[in-house]
């Protein structure tokens, strides 16, 4: 049984958190930090956990923290690198849903999160590891420093990568992300009033959003050379789900039995990953409609033979896949439990 | 281990039935019917069960389903009571999800379901259990047939239960009831396409809808005399949810620790029951959105000293809670599991 | 030409009059006032007018103000009264959408708006018409100070008018209010984000809602005699819109030949009621999606004997007929424009 | 005055084309066909229409149309081609809102619609005018039969026009697409239910969809080359809107200062198209919010020199801008009315 601690537990990632590790049945939840809420019950802030916690928040601090075996910390970009250190020297294993140890060149913090100054931890940096369990499953096992992905970096990973594995990359693809309005947080500004976020269309930093970084150093680590993407993310009416859209232009079109047999290759085994190619039925393609509330990534593709094209497709849930949930897959992995406990949800559908 | 066979599994009912019954530990379901599907992969109806089985639907058969220990009937008012004598006398443990063991009295179908007769099977009806598990736990035990409530009947009976079941309901309640697309079934008419269906609000059958008659044979069971209620619903922008709000002028207010003690009386036990009427936190009363997903029943109330009236409501999932999950709820009574067995389901939000 | 200023104007109110004004034949917009945003571009705090003005924000002040002939308060409660007296004094006629003169009773202020004492202008209430076109057309005439209704108070007033007038009201009616986001204003609190307003019904100030002081004070002016409600409003999944329900016991059930009769004699010469209950078609009784972005108000009827009541419904556009449009329509009257100028919008469906 | 008849009137486009002709001051309605609901009430298929006619449908014939100066055909594809030789022969003028004048050559037919053989009328197809207004204004005048654009062409073509015309489209550019329900139509299946359209993002025909054959004819014709472009669409959860995303490599990256210099040479004389790219206010870029109910077309690029990409985007409203609006607008153009008459909507903002 392991004792875990949730720090910075009052946001989205940290609700999604909760949900899924108070039904682990290797997990204990020991603390539940939040400076905003400190003293709160949890289900006052998530509603949804009303009857199955009586935890309240606590002040975040690391001697909290230390208290626990593990550590997820679901705090904002720049302000997890202050708690790594210390925790990863006290033996506790640290699983970080920011973006502050998920590159691995200490320099691409300047370039990308307008830090001034490159990574302070570079040692620490070199060990953690970047916690896409499908593509690191053997980093994983023992871990205890793990950055786990960011949510559309994963989607747009995992659906590009049988194809930067096998060689179909040479020209920069292009990736088109649509996402809910729960990857903005908990707290928002007007623009993420009910009022202004409904009924949207609209692009979200168009080219030059942070998550291009991992993307790129992902793809590029399994194609073996420099990949580079052109990346724009969409703002729609949905509040959880992200879908991505590739469209790689190929130097020779590979045959759809090409195809599947690189999405197999890579994700034969995985338990979360469907391949959704059909000919029949009313979902013949990944759809977010069909992936709520679980851990799963459903990838699909199509053959463009006119435009020497291939194009794929990705659907997560950005809150459990892009979030919570593939970091209690890391940690499952990291620490000998089932891929899988605590992730088993079947996606409630329709919703 | 019991063999469950699912009659008419391509609906969304069905489809919410094989969600939870796919993770219960004590079943296996060994057939699916659809008419129209059959031979189809169920996943290929159902997408969000693509990976969870391999199950392909049959043709509707009273032999398909005998050789299960347990049916579960989701089809059409009218359809079930065809099904029930021959499998009932077969042995076989039947939930029947429509209305069609509902009501005692046989007289009422001419009434609320336009038969041309009463009830074929009146002897029948007297033995199947009205399966809502918060009021008849103990018959439920050991149980052969239940009739399984109707969706917003289930909101409305159990928010109104203690008033009727301590003296309070005198003047008939006014309930109000709002619900989503998914109540009107996976076969749709022009007026629930999503264009039709979106950014409405608008009544539903205001003046006679079908689910008054088991309202009011609950209500007046518990008040111990006649009960009658003004029942509207109306069509709301979701998919899922029910919401119901019950008016009720009182003789004498009765204050709130009153109210607490008459809802806990009846639900203080329930693993299901949550009673929603907090001073802090961002939701103080029921709300849709946090039952999603979830077998759970939120109920609150609030006083209006100005006007005599106490005010209820109640927050289902319909298609959980109002259909699949209480049948299986209904099933794990009857069978011997525990209560929550398969339904342990923490509500997704946000969503 | 009325030179026309709007205080208040970066509101979804303040949005919603330029968005009628500037398109109003016998209007010129001199000036928007937004303390907030003063400066900027109108355009940038309201997408929606880019292109049709170059308006810039200025200082909100009573200088600004007096040089028009007309001013329309968008302010919140409490600050509107600071404002009227003096531009009244001046010869500027005020249309102010606040509720700070929309009660008669100076006392009523203590009671439903907390104010620490009663209403400082009794002499100005006097003078104020309740800016009702329907209800108060003759009164509106040459009028100088209007009092604009409230949005919810709009569509259950006049659901209910014919029944107060033609004496059916004699218990309470139940008024159950079902309202969209855009009703808590375009500054919101963290309930009113995206996410965590989505897929929501649920109550909203169930027992004491302010805008049962206007309803019970015309009904009771209707109907001749004190009239009380019992109003409970809902927040669910849209934007813009208003749905009432009304619920009333009647001593003698009216024919529904009676009730068209009623209906016809208030409000038949009305060019923005509509009495929608057919017998045919897609949409029967009314329903929010079919007003959106117009002045209209569609009411319904229907007759349940077995209960002894009447259910009557309206739906309004809040923006539109609950706030900016029916400030429009008064200003109409005031001046000599014909009554619907600027207000001929046919309802943007399906939306 | 023109005598107008809408043919195919009870589908989404033409309840648009109602909307706007019925309150267009040079134009009288004078039939509106529909063969599924001859005889009844237009505003009992239209609800938004209730009381702004009392047109009935008449049964769809030539004799019905002849009567007409001007006839819409609102039509499936394949359909118009049946009925615009007679029509333009009788001297009626033709806006087709069909694709069956689109394409100007006869093959393309057979590819893109999988006609059995090239198009029948070649003579007619070489006199329609493709109706797209800012590109096709001289032509429009005073034409006699017009192929009204498709709805995601319209938004593709524009975006890319000013990027075609001065020689920067060297590859073909990806443009994927956002799409909302009403483009699916009034007569829907079952995956345009509510239930299982809600939620949804989800690509839809991603590699050969039939728009791309005018996006790829209007684009070529303006670069003076053959122009290809990889088209993909997805359906997300609105009902009305569309936005496209262009994503185009360039040889040489242009200025910011080029780009507004070129999309203003191509649309600084239009009344409807915007260019948004704001470095202020809550709306930087396109939107689909900020355009519905209205003609206007939002333009918007941005510059990716890391990738040595510019990314355009455009948002319309599809069933004005998308079909009956562009329709009117070249209506107009062709009649000599003025060119905004009966579209001078300003967009509703929220909704």
């Amino acid at each position: 049984m392991k004792r875990v601690c949730i720090v910075g537990a009052s946001g989205f990632t940290g609700g999604e958190l909760l949900r899924i590790l108070l039904q682990h049945s290797g997990v204990e939840v020991v603390c539940a930090t939040s400076r905003k809420f400190k003293g709160e019950y949890v289900y006052r802030v998530h509603p949804n956990l009303r009857g199955f916690t009586q935890l309240k928040f606590v002040e975040p601090t690391i001697d909290a923290a230390l208290k626990a075996d593990v550590v997820f910390l679901a705090l904002p970009h720049g302000e997890s690198v202050k708690w790594v250190p210390q925790l990863y020297e006290s033996g506790v294993a640290v699983f970080d849903l920011s973006a502050d140890f998920r590159l691995k060149d200490p320099n691409a913090y300047v370039e990308w999160y307008k830090w001034p100054q490159p990574h302070p931890y570079p040692d620490l940096l070199a060990k953690a590891v970047y916690g896409q369990p499908e593509l690191h499953r053997e980093e994983l096992v023992g871990a205890r420093l793990v950055a786990v992905p960011g949510c559309m970096a994963t989607a747009s990973i995992l659906m590009l990568a049988p194809l930067a594995k096998f060689g179909l990359i040479s020209a920069p693809p292009v990736v088109d992300a649509k996402i809910g309005s729960s990857g903005a947080g908990a707290e928002g500004s007007v623009v993420d009033l009910h009022s202004f976020r409904t009924y949207v269309v609209r692009p979200y930093e168009p080219v030059h959003h942070r998550h291009i970084a991992e993307i790129e150093q992902e793809l590029s680590r399994l194609a073996g050379k420099e990949v580079k993407v052109a990346f724009t993310p969409h703002a729609v009416d949905i509040v959880r789900g992200i879908f991505t859209t590739g469209h790689v232009f190929v130097e020779k079109m590979p045959t759809e039995a090409d195809l599947w047999k690189y999405y197999r290759a890579l994700f034969g085994d995985s338990k979360f990953i469907r391949i959704v190619k059909d000919r029949l039925g009313i979902s013949r393609y990944p759809n977010v409609k069909y992936v709520l509330g679980s851990n799963l990534v459903d990838l699909g593709f199509e053959l463009d033979a006119r435009m020497k094209r291939v194009v794929t497709f990705a659907a997560i849930d950005n809150l459990v896949r892009g979030a919570a949930g593939q970091a209690v897959q890391a940690f499952n992995i990291a620490m000998g439990f089932p891929e899988d406990e605590g992730l088993r949800h079947i996606p409630v559908a329709p919703i």
